[in-house]
């Protein structure tokens, strides 16, 4: 039995995902926005019965029973807890929250309320590509181990959209590269590897802070370009490179991944590899049409088809199971969990701290909240580095 | 009235050199090796008259007035120096030597003798896309001042030949990818842009270190991958990703320049543009073929082809004067000197030491030879850290 879904905003990739959702079975049941008018027009245009700006209100909705929460991720922690505390599943979207405290909350949430689906959207874990290379990982066609991985993503076009002002341009309300393309960077090494990073350096920059519409005292604060390189537990190299500041290039993705005897590729949705002496083969072509008929938008077709892939591994969790609350396990067993979301975020910190401090920053991972003073103190110290 | 030519080193430039010399009118008077055997044997198959591994036997040969130092980057200074000593005209390979100290020998007797000529084979400056990217930046097609300069070369065939155990295998005597490749993207930020870097950190590092052929005592020790990011003078950040790590992948570059209102970018040969608003345009497409029968090489054609614009350059500033050392500068004026050797080398070293001490590293332009007690406690503390 597919529950009832409650959505909490109103972007581009709500846009996507209800379609998909509608696919494979599931019944939109309320909208949720920031305002009332932004909530009224997306439940107009999406066809939706019931629309709020109260949290609550979707929250406590009866035929409300799985909760996708695709909005700022500065609410991101507050929503999802409170759901679970209410019972109800939880898909929440990446980063989880914006800063470790946010994460941990929502760890400790999900870890209370066992029997309640709590999972982050990195969709990436879906995409298909990716699952063949981690199973070609898994039979070591490197031959030997992995030395290096090394990755590039251009999202000229993910941000086309920069004409209007909203969180995406915001750094405190977790806009901006970093958050929306490293957390899915992050968290795909791990599941690739099994591995996390131990140390990180990051030089993350807004370069386009004002455009033709937003100009004056509005200003884009939001990264638009970063690189970081991690060293992972086992010694690899991860080096990364995430360019949105050239806008109206087209979408590209590499994820490069070298051993000393051979090399894995994903380029775009397709997967290459070269052995030892031999030339470039084809591993696996992305040929499959999308099934879902998904509005023409600018989000990468290798994101939405990692999240059509993911819907329909969360149709296979629940269809089977009668009780409206019930679910199985395995059809999401791969998916990111809240601990993989503490765990992206203590990198993302991370990152965001090497590149202030122009140092390697050792990545550790929150396992109690910091008590007020400490917080306050961190407040200080960190507003005393911006004036400086 | 073309000068007499003589060639240090038996390498795959030299093979490929030689041709587009021939092409362009000059003789090759004689080839040195550090084997007499190598130094026959190259004579032979490239039809020299005389072969030698005594270096003053080139360097004294009367028919001889232009030397080419294409060796391994430990003999560079000593060679260069010797042969404007003796009068003798030099373009040197890049880097400018191993240290610091080998380029300021090299400045220091270019400055003694303006009257010969003395470069470094920096032909990235002839090649005609780059050529056209500097002529754009300079006449604004950006809109707005550079931002970001983002830089990916991929070289998997340009070691293919490291079944061979010779100086490119080694760190000691100048080989890998940054001292090889990243010498030029040092240098040719500084053509386009006019800029130094301030500032650099990097991540230097040797991945395969043995092949099926070199094994037991015998290592690779010459860095297959590096990542570095410069902060340039006026506050450009530049960041380079330079890899010869996944063998057997196809030679790629691209040299992306952003400004907030548009881009330019090199890929290959070609040069491509976008201005606000518009999709991304054709400038110049490099669909002119060699002009010279170069033999099938492993080099990347774009290496090629500015080398051939460069020797093109060099026959125009040597023909028009009848006297035998006579030149006129203009067609060389734009190639690198030893100055621009020098600095490329204080980068070069800036971003070892970067990679060393996990830091950003000053970028600091030495401007007088160490004394020898010092030099020896920089050594003691060098092999304190490498054994550390």
């Amino acid at each position: 039995m597919l529950p009832g879904i409650g959505v909490f905003g109103t972007g581009p990739v709500v846009k996507v995902l209800i379609p998909i959702l509608r696919e494979n079975g599931f019944k939109i049941e309320a909208i949720w926005s920031r305002t009332l008018q932004d909530a009224q027009e997306a439940a107009k245009s999406l066809n939706i019965p019931f629309f709020t700006n109260v949290i609550d209100d979707v929250l406590l909705k009866k035929d409300v029973d799985l909760i996708f929460v695709l909005c700022s991720p500065n609410l991101h922690a507050q929503i999802s807890v409170k759901a679970l505390g209410i019972g109800k599943h939880v898909v929440c979207d990446k980063p989880a929250g914006l800063y470790q405290s946010d994460a941990l909350k929502m760890v400790r949430a999900g870890q209370y309320y066992p029997s309640l689906i709590s999972l982050i959207n990195h969709s990436f874990r879906f995409l298909p590509a990716f699952i063949q290379l981690k199973k070609k990982l898994e039979e070591n066609y490197l031959g030997s181990p992995i030395t290096l991985i090394d990755i590039k993503v251009q999202t000229g076009s993910l941000f086309t959209d920069i004409d209007t002002f909203d969180w995406k341009c915001n750094a405190e309300m977790g806009g901006g590269t970093l958050n929306l393309i490293g957390s899915h960077i992050v968290d795909l090494i791990t599941f690739l590897t099994g591995e996390k990073a131990i140390r990180v350096h990051g030089v993350v920059r807004t370069f386009t802070k004002h455009t033709e519409t937003i100009k004056g005292i509005r200003q884009i604060t939001a990264p638009d370009f970063c690189v970081f390189q991690m060293e992972l537990h086992n010694g690899v190299l991860v080096t990364v490179n995430l360019n949105s500041h050239a806008i109206g290039s087209t979408f590209q993705q590499e994820i490069l991944v070298c051993s000393s005897t051979g090399h894995l590729v994903v380029r775009g949705g397709d997967l290459f590899g070269r052995k030892e002496k031999t030339t470039e083969e084809v591993i696996y072509l992305d040929v499959e049409d999308l099934k879902c008929p998904v509005p023409n938008s600018m989000l990468p077709k290798t994101f939405i088809k990692g999240l059509c892939k993911m819907v329909a591994a969360l149709r296979e969790a629940f269809l089977p199971v009668n009780d409206q609350a019930g679910w199985i396990k395995e059809p999401v067993s791969t998916a990111a969990n809240f601990e993989d979301g503490l765990y992206v975020q203590a990198v993302l910190s991370a990152i965001k701290h090497s590149s202030q401090t122009k140092q390697w920053v050792k990545v550790s991972i929150m396992t109690e909240q910091p008590d007020k003073n400490e917080l306050l103190s961190a407040v200080v110290r960190r507003t005393a580095i911006s004036m400086s």
